[in-house]
């Protein structure tokens, strides 16, 4: 029988885990020295135990990795004959490239880390943007759990005559898989990124004064962090007499004032799924990720 | 020429290794992303170079280790030949047994991280107690600079008649080596840890009714965190009649209230190496530290 156990802020879904693949889960104890250095002990013999790690790496991605690291190792201290991570949010997938000359390239780095310290991986919708595959980042094997499934059937069953639309090219995967999952028509803008917290988004549809035509606007996007992306999608909709759009993202990291600054620009709420715990969670993904661990366990 | 790049805080420390070594200080671009994920970049061709990175593991260990990975792994893709980490303070080397079961033991963890990650390393002083040496830990070469015969000279020209106590047993290898160094006698105080914050001292001399017969007590430690060990040492000397003690550490961690309970205890004073940036830093490390870091430039 496997074990589970969770990384903090994760303990829902290592529930949710352990009970749909009928697997034990346990609880370790996880605190800080009083300087910041982490203490860890898991309480149990995992002789020949295959052990899932439950943690989405976000906030503090540095301090979830190094507790990911050190549960994994004492699990194997401990007797265990394989351990995997299961991270609802994968970190470090955006800086993917070498945009100006001396960049790190932290996706990579980051995959090296991880893949010397668990087994394998099951993450929900990495951000894969010029990197088609986990396969080609990290050594060990992964499994990519699918949102879309789950928010198809939540526009499905709660959005009148959805028109699905993508802020940015990135976005184009997600909303196109969530499209073929419940029908909807849907339309992909055009972004341009000055910074960290600076976007302008072009709508085709806008520039053609076209307004859904009584088509309920679902924004969609992979991660919403400062938020500016979905919040110049929605000004630009709503300037061009478009209805408040629904905001729809897989992984809720809101950095900054998302909430408030989506609202004053004109959006009808955001939604998230429950890849990192938020009030905005409605979408559970649970399922696609146990069929996703699923297969690592022997 | 030796390349000298260093970490957040450990400015100081490049700057006097790198014109120690006559080696070329450059800056990295390191900063957080709005949710909190690292970015880095070395604007410099660093081909057939050998990197020095300088950092100490301290404040953040989690987010500092990952700047060193970080870092180490844009050197490596820029060309850098080898690439070494000079920690003045080395973090995770207190956990160095599995005290109860279940334990992980985060010492030689993150050791394993670390020798994954660079090439070498040279530290000031690792808090060795039940291990030997590092050797046993990290898998890649690592000298160890010491901060004694430092330590040995400041004693000597700042403290009349010194007599060194270290307070408990583990403190042992620090002061006997200041005492060699200036000459002055020692003893060795007996601790009873029960906790973080929680330790209890008994002091031979005290209950001996010794008062240092005019000596100037000169408490010394590796690691002064909450500083409960200082602290209470400081009690149970003055409780005795003794001077005011003046408290030597090597490495400034001071977590909690230390300072001020330090004075309130009654201890003259503290001062520090400088391994960690702070006020009482006192006592410059850098000669040794370069003398360590020169051994393993090819």
């Amino acid at each position: 029988m496997a074990v589970v156990i969770a990384i903090a802020g994760s303990e829902d879904h290592a529930k949710k885990l352990a009970a749909k693949l009928d697997a034990e889960l346990i609880s370790p104890e996880v605190r800080q020295f009083p300087d910041g250095e982490l203490y860890v002990r898991i309480d149990h013999d995992l002789t020949g135990r295959d052990v899932i790690l439950v943690g989405s790496l976000y906030p503090r991605p540095a301090e979830k990795f190094l507790a990911v690291a050190f549960l994994a190792a004492t699990a194997r201290d401990l007797g265990a004959k394989r351990v995997g991570l299961v991270a609802p949010y994968l970190a470090f997938m955006r800086q993917d490239v070498r945009f100006k000359a001396g960049e790190g390239v932290t996706s990579r780095y980051f995959a090296q880390l991880v893949s010397g310290t668990v087994d394998w991986m099951v993450t929900v919708d990495p951000h894969l943007h010029r990197h088609a595959a986990l396969e080609g980042l990290y050594s060990i094997p992964t499994s990519i759990a699918r949102s879309a499934p789950e928010i198809a059937r939540w526009v499905a069953a709660e959005v009148e005559r959805p028109m699905l639309i993508g802020p940015d090219a990135e976005s184009a995967q997600w909303v196109s898989a969530v499209a073929a999952g419940c029908g909807a028509p849907f339309v992909i803008l055009e972004k341009t990124r000055r910074g960290d917290r600076d976007v302008s988004i072009s709508s085709p549809l806008v520039s053609q004064g076209h307004t859904l035509d009584g088509h309920t606007p679902v924004l969609i996007d992979d991660i919403v962090s400062t938020g500016k992306t979905m919040i110049e999608a929605t000004r630009q909709l709503r300037a061009a007499g478009a209805a408040p759009p629904m905001c729809v993202a897989i992984h809720a990291v809101f950095a900054d004032n998302v909430l408030d600054d989506l609202t004053s620009a004109g959006a009808a709420g955001i939604i998230t799924c429950d890849t990192i715990v938020h009030a905005s969670n409605r979408i559970c993904v649970a399922d696609p990720i146990a069929e996703a661990a699923k297969h690592h366990l022997r």
